[in-house]
C-alpha cells in the first residue's frame, strides 16, 4: 500500500446545486468542483455549506459517483459522511472511501443532544470498524452551533489513542479560537491535522502549525484564500487576511448558503445555481442587490467562473 | 374513500430493540408493540425513545414492514418520519401511508437552526405534495430541546390554512404547558388534534379539550396511563395523575432510553430488550439498581410483559 496523502491547504464545503424540481445537479456541481480545484482548493463536498444534511445518502453517493467520473480526483476530495444514522454514517463513508476519497469529515450523530464521549467514542469506533479499510481518514467535524454536539478535546484523545491511523484530523467550526489553539498544542504535534473552520482563523492556524482550513467562502472567493495558505510567511499576510474577512463579513450579512449561492449564479450567468432545498430559502431580491452592490464595491470578482 | 381515523388518546414512541450486533431487532419490536396495544397505547413507532434517528430509512421501513406482516394494525400506528433530507422524509412518509398508518409524526428538518417558517413551510409543503396521497394526515413535531428547531404558532396556523386535511395535529414536547395551551385554544377547535409531550400534562391537556399524549413512559406504564385517558372525568383523575407522576420522575433521574429498556428488560427478564445504538450507552449497573429500587417502592409493574 502507498502511504496515504495527507491533506492541507484550503478546503471548501462545495455548494451543491439543485435542479427546478430539486435534485441534485450534477452537472453544475461538478463545472463548481473544476472551477474551484483551478483556484486550488479542495472538495469537502457534503459539508454544512452543502445542504449535506438535506440530501439522503442515496443522493450523495450518486453525486460522488458523478464527480469520479467526471474526473475529479478523489485524492482532492473530503466528502463530509457523518449522520445521525450509524448505519447511514457507514454506507457513506464505505462509498467515499472506495471512490479513493483521501479523507472523510465526520460529523458526530447528531439527533440526540447531551450525550456522553462513551456514546461519541462508541459511534465513531462502530464506523472505523466496520467500514474495515485502511484507507479510512477521518476529519472530526466540530461545529457545536450547528449539530449542538461538540467533540470534547478529551473524546479526541482518546479516539487517537485508539485509531491513530483512522483518526487524521478535524475541522473546528466552533469559531472559538481557544478551542482551535487547545487542539493545535495537543494534536497538531502528533499529526492530527487542525483544520480552521473558517479562512477568517486561517493565519493564526497556519502560525500555529495547522493544516489549513475548510470554509464556506471557499466557494466565492477560493483564490485569493488559497493565495493566502501559500505565502503565509511573506511579509503581506496580514494584509491578505484582512481583505480575506472583507470578503467574508459581506457574506455573512445575509444567510450564506442563500448568499453564496446567489453570488455564484451572478457571476457564473448561470441562475441554476440559486436553487436552495428546503428548509433554506433563496435570497430575497433586494438582499440579493445588496451582497451585490457590497462586493462590487470590495473588487470582488470570481475569475474563470 | 372512507373517513379516515382520528387518533386520539395514549401513544407511545415505541422503544426500538436492537440485536446483539446493532441491528433492528424486529422479533422483539413486534413483541412489545402487541403489548402496547393490550394495555390500549398506540404505536407512535420511530419517535425520538425510539432512537428513530440513529437508523436509516431503510431500517426503519423493514421494521415497518415486519409490523404489518405480524398484524399490527396501521390503524394504531403514528409512525416518525420527520428527517433531515427531504427525501428521506418523502420515501418514508409515503411507505407509512401505504402501509395504512392512520398518522405520521413528522419532525421538521432539524440539521440547520435558526431556519424561517417560510422555509420550514416550503418543507411540510414539499412533503405533502410529493406524497400526494389523501390518506397522508400528519402530526406536527414540536421538541426543540431537542430538534432545537421550533415549530411556531404561525406556521401551524399557514399549513393549517393551505393543508387543512393532510395537517392534523401536533406532539408539543416542549415541556411548555402556555405553548400548549396556546396550540389547545387556537387550533384544537379547528379538530387540529393537540397531544401532549408527555403523560406529566396528560389531565391538563384533556381538560382543556386536547386529543391525549404521545409519550416516552407509554413503553414502560402504559396501562395507567391509558386508564387516565379513560376516565379523566371521574373523581380520583387527580389522584391517577400523581401517582403517573412519580413512576415517571423515577426514569427521569436517569437517561430516559436507556432506563426505559433496562425496566423493560428487568420486567420482560429478556435481556435482548436493553440495547441501545450508539450515540446512547446502556445503563450502568448501579443506575439500574437505583432505578429497580425506586420503581420497587412506587409498587411498580409491567403486568403481562
Amino acid at each position: 500500500m502507498t502511504s496515504p496523502i495527507r491533506l492541507r491547504g484550503v478546503f471548501s464545503p462545495v455548494l451543491t446545486p439543485f435542479a427546478a424540481d430539486l435534485s441534485p445537479d450534477a452537472g453544475r456541481l461538478v463545472r463548481h468542483c473544476r472551477w474551484l480545484l483551478t483556484q486550488d482548493v479542495g472538495l469537502a463536498v457534503f459539508g454544512t455549506n452543502s445542504e449535506a444534511n438535506s440530501m439522503s445518502v442515496a443522493e450523495k453517493m450518486g453525486l460522488l459517483d458523478a464527480l469520479i467520473e467526471a474526473g475529479v480526483p478523489g485524492s482532492r476530495m473530503m466528502p463530509g459522511t457523518g449522520a445521525c444514522a450509524l448505519t447511514d454514517t457507514v454506507e457513506l463513508t464505505r462509498h467515499a472511501v472506495r471512490h479513493g476519497a483521501a479523507g472523510v469529515l465526520m460529523l458526530p450523530p447528531f439527533y440526540y443532544k447531551g450525550v456522553s464521549d462513551d456514546g461519541l467514542f462508541a459511534s465513531y469506533s462502530e464506523v472505523i470498524q466496520r467500514v474495515a479499510d485502511e484507507r479510512l481518514r477521518i476529519y472530526l467535524y466540530h461545529i457545536p452551533q450547528v449539530s449542538q454536539v461538540p467533540i470534547s478535546l478529551a473524546l479526541i484523545e482518546r479516539l487517537l489513542k485508539a485509531y491513530p491511523q483512522a483518526i487524521a484530523g478535524i475541522k473546528d467550526s466552533s469559531g472559538n479560537w481557544d478551542n482551535t489553539k487547545a487542539m493545535l498544542e495537543q494534536f497538531q504535534p502528533q499529526g492530527f491535522d487542525v483544520f480552521a473552520g473558517s479562512e477568517s482563523f486561517l493565519l493564526a492556524t497556519l502560525r500555529a502549525g495547522g493544516a489549513g482550513c475548510i470554509t464556506a467562502t471557499g466557494n466565492v472567493n477560493p483564490g485569493p484564500i488559497a493565495q493566502l495558505f501559500r505565502s503565509w510567511q511573506q511579509g503581506d499576510a496580514d494584509a491578505q487576511q484582512q481583505a480575506l474577512d472583507a470578503i467574508r463579513n459581506a457574506f455573512q450579512k445575509f444567510p450564506m448558503i442563500p448568499a453564496m449561492k446567489a453570488a455564484l449564479a451572478h457571476f457564473s450567468g448561470d441562475e441554476g445555481f440559486a436553487a436552495v432545498r428546503p428548509p433554506l430559502v433563496t435570497l430575497a431580491g433586494q438582499q440579493r442587490a445588496e451582497l451585490l452592490a457590497t462586493l462590487q464595491a470590495l473588487g470582488f470578482s470570481m475569475p474563470g467562473m
